[in-house]
Formats: structure tokens, sequence, C-alpha cells
């Protein structure tokens, strides 16, 4: 079992080289249920778009030679023939000298090869007055000319959102294959946690952490199992482990992964199969009691028992590997540049991760600055917080007047800094 | 009945003078399912949180007057007189001179005001030497000094994530008050559409808007109710209209919005409820036939059936309404400043949006061009677009090689461009 206090980096490198983290699995879903979800195949379009040639104006399909030379003083005079209505096959043939009055996504008839707007039209009962020319294919879209069939139009990987829907039901599609959401068991040790809503004795807290991980979870597309609070106790623990490596792809563990006598959580996880822990403690902070396993092709994230570290854990190091279990593109958290209004310092040899808040100064500037309450057992430290400064092992400290990269936690909203 | 074609402004103002979008209702929801929701009232903690002092170190709690004056050569010597455990509350009374053994976590028993660091103690048998003094209250979190008893410590119209959950878990609770989505009733007219999965026959397209624009609602937060195609025909129009407006907050039909002959949806809404149609047009491109209606409360948006047009006017004028509706903050829309590749003009008289694309030049400059197919019934032009750009309608044009602003539709991933 691997006890080494790994620095950020290498933890991250060795998590990657013993785990290669691949999307868990693909199914079918209906459209109506495919938004939000990733693509596991190219799509590929089984028909032309639009399935014929359609006019883009109202007005009158015509053979484009039969309108040569019409101009507002002399137009040229055709022939009514019939029309051609939307959603309906065309009962019309246009030869030469006739039209067939047409509307917008009407199909062009046999023998018509443009349609005149009917702007450039006058009309006496049966005979069409045409008072500008149109080139051959003008105001129509042709077959296929949005989608040609055989094409790829959305690729393996592509989120799903409205306008990708679209294009899946303009094809006539009803299901879609996309990447099944992994599912991630979630569970809470400790002997001191209870579950909301349950009476709280003294010296017990409410379990926060399988609620935020459960949650988190959700945002990077996964399913989460909440297995709720696990009794203290290595039997208990082992089975719950087990129950949740034989349910779930991953599992996410918190608290127990400290030096007190009953945090057991590690050697539990190792002896479930191997390899077994790999990481076992970060130079970070916070979080550095993390412990990582992976036991026969799942990963196994024991968190700390600290509502800030653990869910700050999750996003370094548990959401990265999410995302790519679900088939997703990571997505960058969103920075801003902004100016340290104190000084601040990493703590002595670990990756320190800062929880911040912005806001602007009389002048304009943006200013960042640490989150008040430095508490480290403090749920509200990261809610109050609208981001994190990232400060390396390597730096001595940032000083203030200096400009550093905000990381965000979702948008940062002017107003709710104020 | 309104039928002066408004510009975009006075559409935009028109529509929030006429409807005033409020959060449709709230509801009680647990919070394993709060997720992506927003808080109707503020929460006020019942409890503090810690609820008791607790030890944020592994150590022994003292009295800190009895560390005075200790050292690494001349260390204190006190009595151990127990054990306090996390979880559990405390069965010993810290008396002057002596010591109870804490872990991280486990409540400050009576007596203690500190705990020293186990780092600074050694121990033979019940003799523990303390190395270092400590001050009152040190290494300790105080009962509260999170959160305190009647805190308010999340507003009404938070947005709930995983951050917030936990505080809502700290605080004991497993149900939250919330804005209740809206409910949009969703349908598509012309009797060109039909529904995906069905065989298409000749002159026939599929149904694109329905599906589009239900995934745009739950994007915004809403619940799309989709009612599907409604067939051409006034009493079956009025009948769906009357049904989508009793059982939802709004609604949103599709096609039938143009000049042709068979588009009645504006009149068959006016007849509904007052005040009626308020908005018959507007100078926008795409989607200038557009009709806003405002029906007994509620509000009723015709869109243009072209799929691109559709999605772009929910973008300007629906998403807008249901987002409040929804309790929601709107969302700006991401933007980017990049360079035109190609001059580019509004339609006249028009503001107008042009779907474009982004990519790096050679050089790194990022340049934006009209996505390239310009037909306006394609379905992917949306689809291939990264964002827009708006051109009002009093400028003449954008010129090559201007800096523009381009708003992005998510995410503008450089891989997904090249």
């Amino acid at each position: 079992m691997f006890r080494k206090l790994l620095s950020f980096d290498e933890a991250k490198q060795l998590l990657r080289q013993t785990f290669s983290a691949k999307p868990v699995g693909i199914e079918q879903v209906s459209i109506s249920k495919a938004h939000d979800r990733v693509l596991a195949q190219d799509v590929v379009a089984p028909m032309n778009i639009p399935p014929f040639t359609r006019s883009i104006v109202d007005g009158y399909a015509v053979k484009a030679v039969d309108t040569f030379g019409a101009s507002e003083d002399k137009p040229v005079s055709l022939m009514f023939c019939g029309h051609v209505a939307i959603g309906e096959s065309p009962n019309v043939v246009v030869e030469n000298g006739l039209v067939a009055e047409i509307v917008t996504g009407a199909p062009l008839p046999e023998g018509a090869d443009s349609v005149v707007m009917v702007e450039y039209t006058t009309r006496q009962k049966d005979n069409v007055f045409v008072h500008r020319p149109v080139s051959i294919g003008e105001n129509l879209m042709a077959a296929g000319s949005d989608i040609r069939k055989s094409e790829t139009v959305l690729k393996k990987g592509r989120f799903l959102a409205s306008r990708e829907i679209g294009v899946l039901a303009a094809i006539g599609l009803t299901e879609v294959t996309v990447y099944k959401r992994p599912k991630v068991a979630v569970l809470s040790t400790g002997s001191e946690v209870v579950e909301p809503g349950k009476v709280l004795s003294p010296g017990k807290i409410y379990d926060i952490n399988a609620h935020t991980l459960s949650a988190a979870v959700l945002e990077t597309g996964g399913e989460p199992i909440n297995l709720g609070i696990i009794p203290d106790e290595r039997g208990s623990l082992k089975k719950a482990l087990e129950t949740a490596l034989s349910s779930a792809d991953a599992v996410i563990t918190s608290g127990g992964v400290s030096v007190g006598p009953k945090d057991f959580t590690p050697q539990v996880v190792d002896s479930l199969g191997k390899p077994g822990v790999i990481i076992s403690g970060v130079a970070v902070k916070p979080g550095k009691p993390i412990t990582i396993a992976v036991v026969d092709g799942k990963p196994v994230f024991s968190l700390p028992g600290n509502p800030t570290s653990s869910l700050f854990m999750f996003n370094v190091f548990v959401r990265p590997i999410l995302v790519k279990l679900a088939g997703r593109t990571e997505e960058e958290l969103p920075t801003l540049k902004a100016v340290a209004a104190k000084k601040m310092f990493p703590a002595r040899g670990r990756r320190t991760f800062v929880m911040v808040n912005l806001a602007y100064d009389k002048t304009g500037t943006l200013l960042v600055s640490p989150v008040p309450t430095g508490l480290s057992g403090a749920i509200t430290t990261l809610a109050k917080a609208d981001g994190f400064v990232e400060i390396s092992e390597k730096q001595q400290f940032v000083d203030a007047g200096t400009e550093i990269d905000v990381y965000l936690f979702g948008k940062f909203r002017k107003s709710e800094t104020s």
C-alpha cells in the first residue's frame, strides 16, 4: 500500500496512468429524452433534407426561360395551370408558357425550375404577368441542399442541446445512441454524522457530503446512487463498498481518511481488489488526506470528511474522471483576471487552492480576496466563494496588487457579490 | 388586432409592458431533487453550525491557563482524565491540571477552553507533557461560528447547485421551497409536417420545432408539454390552444404565421382571450412573422415554421419570459470579440441576427464569418453555427476587418470548429 505523499501533479499523473477513464457504455434514448446527453455514434442522414425541392417564397413556379426579358414595363404573360399546396404532392406539370401558384415550403411541381415571388407578378384571372426574370434554381431550396443523404450530420461526442435535437428530428429519428450516464455510488462514513431530518444527539452533526457529492455527480452527467451514512465499523464499510462496486461504475466515500484511530477506510478499500490504493495523501490544501484506489477497473475516491475539502477534491480529482466515464468533454471552469486585494500564501509545500470572493472597488477594479471564514470545517466557505485561485507549492506568495487568474464556480454574477 | 410591424426594440418593450413575467408558483422538494432549482424563500438556519464547539485537530483539550509558560525544554505536565470520541457527548470534565484526549471533530468537553495539538505533546501513561502554550479558543471551531442560528444562509432566488445543497444538509433540512418549473405547451402546426418516425409521404417533412422548442424549454428551467402536431384546421387549433392554455403557464406554437392563405393562427389566438395579439410581426431577421399574444394572463408565442427562425425567436423573445416564470436570473449568453472575415449587412430596416462560425486564422486572429448555408429553411444553419452577431437596423454594414461582439451558443470549443 502506497504511503508517500505525492505532489498534486504527481498524483494527477499517477491517476491518469493507472486508470484509463472511458465511457461506461451506450444506450438508445428517445429524442425527447436526449437533451443533455452525448452522442455515442456519428449520426448519418438516412434521407435528403429537404426531401424534395421546395419553394422558399410564395409565388409562381415557372420555367425560368419563360421569364427572360420580363421587366416592370413589359411583363411576360403566362397561363395559370394550377396550385401547389404545402404538404401535398403537386398534381400539375408546368409546361412552357404555364405557371403554377405555389406557397412557401411547397414542393416544386414537375417541369418548373424556379419560382417568381408573388411581389413581382400581377394576375388577371388565369393570366399571370411576370415583371422580373428569374434564373434556374431561383427561390428554391434543392432536395438535399440542407442535409445530403448519407452525410454525417452530427459527430460522436457531440453534446445534445436544442439545436442538435432539431437535426435529429429533421432526419426523422425517434431514438439516438448516447453514452450511458455513469452510476456513481456515494457514501458517507463517520460516527458523528446523522442523516438530515433525524434528531441530532449531542456531539453529532448532519451529513453534508453524501448530498453535495450526489449533486456534484449530477453536474458531471453521472447518476448518483446515494448510499447515505455507513456505520463506522469495518464490516459494514466493507459490505457497503462491495455493494457499491457491484452496482456502480465509480465509488466516492467521504470521511474516515484522516489519521485518527477509526480511519480504516483506506485499508478496507485496499482489501477489495487490485491494484487497490494507488494514492494515499496528496500535498494539496485543502484535501490532503484524499485516498484514491482502483479496484478491479473501478475507481474508488475516499475524500476527507470536511465538506469544503471533500467537494473541492471532487472538483480536482473526481470530476475529470467522471466526465470521461460519461463521454463528455471536460468543461474548463470559466476564469477571470482580478487583482489580489491581499497577499496570499500557499500552505508550505502544498498546491493550495484558496476560496475567494470577487468585488469591484470604487475605481472599477475587480479585486479578489480570500473568503473571510478561513475555518477548514466551514461548509459556508465554499458556498460563499465566487471561485478560487490556485497557488503553486513552488510559489512563495501572491502579492497584493498583482493580477491573477480566478477560476469561477458557475457564473460570476455581479449582483450576488454586492 | 394590432398589425403594425414593430421594431425589435419596440416589440421587446411592448411585451415587457403588457406581460409582467413572475414566477408561476412555489413547491417543496426534497434536497435530493433540489439540484438545478431556484430558492423561492430565504433559508434561515434553525440551529448553530457547528451545533457545538468542536476540536479542529487531534490532541488534548485543556484549560489554556494551564499551558502558559510551556516550552520545548520545559513542558507542562498535566494529568490525563479521559478521552472524547467523535460523535459522542463528552463524559469528562477538564478541571485545572487535567487534559482530555480529543480527536478532530469531537465536541470540546466541559471545563476545557482550547486544544493542544498532539504534535506538541508527549505522553507517559497518564502524564501528558505540553511543549507549547495555547491561548483560549485555539484549535477550536466555536458553536455557530460557521452558521449562526436564525442567520439567513441562502437567499431567495439563489440557484441550487452542489454547494448550496451542502448548506441545506448542514442545517438538517430535508426539503426546501423552490419555484415551480413553468409548464410550457409546445405545438406545431402546418399540413406539411409529420412526426419523426412516421412514413413521409410526398411533399411532407418531419416536424422539427416541437422537438427543438421542447428542448429549449428544458434549457430555461421549464417543463415542456409537447402537444405535437395539430391538424391545420381552425377548429383543431382552437381546441388544442384551449387545452394548452388550461394546462400550461405559457404556450408556444410554430408554423402558420406567414402570410399564406392557411395562416390563421394569429386570428385563432386572438379569439381566445384578452388582450389577445399584441405583437404581429417584428422588423427582425430571421423571424419577422412572429406573433405574440397575451391571453388572460398567459403569453402565447406564435413562431415561424422555419426551424432556425423559430428557435432564434425563442431565444430573443420567449427565453427572457420563461426564465422569469421559472424564478431564474437570465443568463446572458457568453460573448467573444472577433474580427469580421467578411462584410456583413443587415436586412433592410430590420434588426438582423447573422449565424456565424468562428475560426482562428494563421496569425492567431479569431475571425467570424456567416455560416455558409444562407438558406433560410436550413435546420443545419443553427446547428452548424458557433453563435451569432447582431446588426442594428440603423447600421449600414459591418465592414470586414472590424472587431465585433459574437454571442455564443453554449461554449465555443476550439476543437469543434477545426
